[in-house]
């Protein structure tokens, strides 16, 4: 059941490549960065607008609270390689608890249809004035649900 | 006279922002590399097809041919903010000569429309084996002089 | 215990951070790739010599050898900050298969000694031309094994 | 005459190669970027203290300061290859005016000797709250004057 991932469309950079020829393991987690704020909005205070989001969340925090990535976990199935066409990448949640949550993503080569990357991230949201983590607001905690899925790793 | 000029939509990363909050002046390098690729092609031997592009020339070098920056100008006239909407980045050839070819490019911001970054890059097409710099091949030529213009550097 | 750990001196880049002004959690992936090439030297075939490396494995591969990440764990204990001075890195095995081993790492702040990230990487070496992934040959393993330590998830 | 010339060592990283196995042309504009922090200090307000610098500028600035590159030029003469130790940079002011300055900075292979890379950044002072450019500080322009030479674009 994949009906409650987001699908979006990531743009790769010739750039990404290394000295092997392959998007570089580390662009993958950039390109997950860049899934993140195009699925859930640009962190308050950071950047300019643009185009709405599917699920606003980080663009709808209070001035000062920080979106922190707290753990990373991908796993590199298949080698990416550049394409001027984006990448596919799906995103759900996979993990909603009461001051933290779980986005998990899966990354395809968008011709081939490869699964070349299932990744996870735990963020939660931290308050830096106060020094403090936040619990997920009711709103956001709303929005999110409708992303819940089963973590792909197993 | 700007009809000579590409257009090319070129996608911003959030992580292209610095500790100041603007897509850091490096950055913007790698966005007109990306610009270059979207209008004249991968490099042969690198990444895998994608879409077709406007002036197919860096995908149609022989193999083992590398296309190197000679020199890089850039001026940045107005910072950059990143937006999930990509920049608009002109495109043209301000020189084309027996073995080099100057490229030239214009940054904006997509809703604004400032016009954020001018710059320049000059190429030769190296042939790595030979360890000789190419002629531009007389067929690239005429697909580039389309795209001919002058500087925005004056 | 921590005889067994390698101790990394590894340099940030004011451009590491981001517009939160902390090094970006995707460059501090960057931070245990470059430390891995410290501590197990280039891959074959990539680069120029430099100095000599306390376990060289990743520069004793034969031709045609690469050196794949299959999975990333990273976790953020606390913020890393840019300063002039290189990052404490230590570097260990925290298991070592038959055709894969692990690599665990801790970042520490140099001045505050805050540690601030461990992680682990799963590696194999896949032989490209045969796409076909190899055993640890004995003499790594042995190099390997010096560095045999526990996981710091638990 | 280069004895006012500032001499740095500036590692790079494995992953600054691209798909042709060189030092991206992006990359060193990030080298100079680091190049230019470590020897004119860290921006004011970003980072954790370090090291001392051998000439206070940009670390010695108001808060709310801003150091904006309005333009480079870099002319890649040979390929820069990924070695473990650090490139040579040599960094000097070739033009110091009321209210910008030129660094110009050559990049060195550190094992071979090759001169690889030179370029020139103008950078100026910008008073973000006030929206305007600032005046080189006349003890700014003391430290300054003692790095000045001739460009090497000529």
């Amino acid at each position: 059941m994949t009906e409650n991932r987001l699908t979006l469309q990531i743009p790769l950079r010739w750039g990404d490549m290394d000295a092997y020829g392959h998007i570089n393991n580390v662009e993958i987690v950039r390109i997950l960065e860049e899934a993140r704020v195009h699925a859930l909005g640009q962190p308050t205070g950071t950047g300019l607008p643009g185009d709405e989001v599917p699920i606003p969340v980080f663009n709808d925090l209070p001035v000062g609270v920080q979106i922190l990535a707290v753990e990373h976990r991908i796993r590199y199935l298949a080698p990416l390689s550049y394409r001027n066409i984006p990448a596919r990448v799906e995103l759900w949640v996979s993990s909603l608890k009461g001051a933290s949550l779980t986005l998990a993503y899966a990354i395809y080569d968008p011709v081939a249809g490869t699964k070349c990357v299932i990744a996870e991230t735990v963020l939660v949201f931290f308050n830096e004035p106060g020094a403090a983590v936040l619990r997920v607001a009711p709103r956001h905690r709303e929005r999110l649900a409708v992303l819940l899925g089963e973590s792909d790793f197993r």
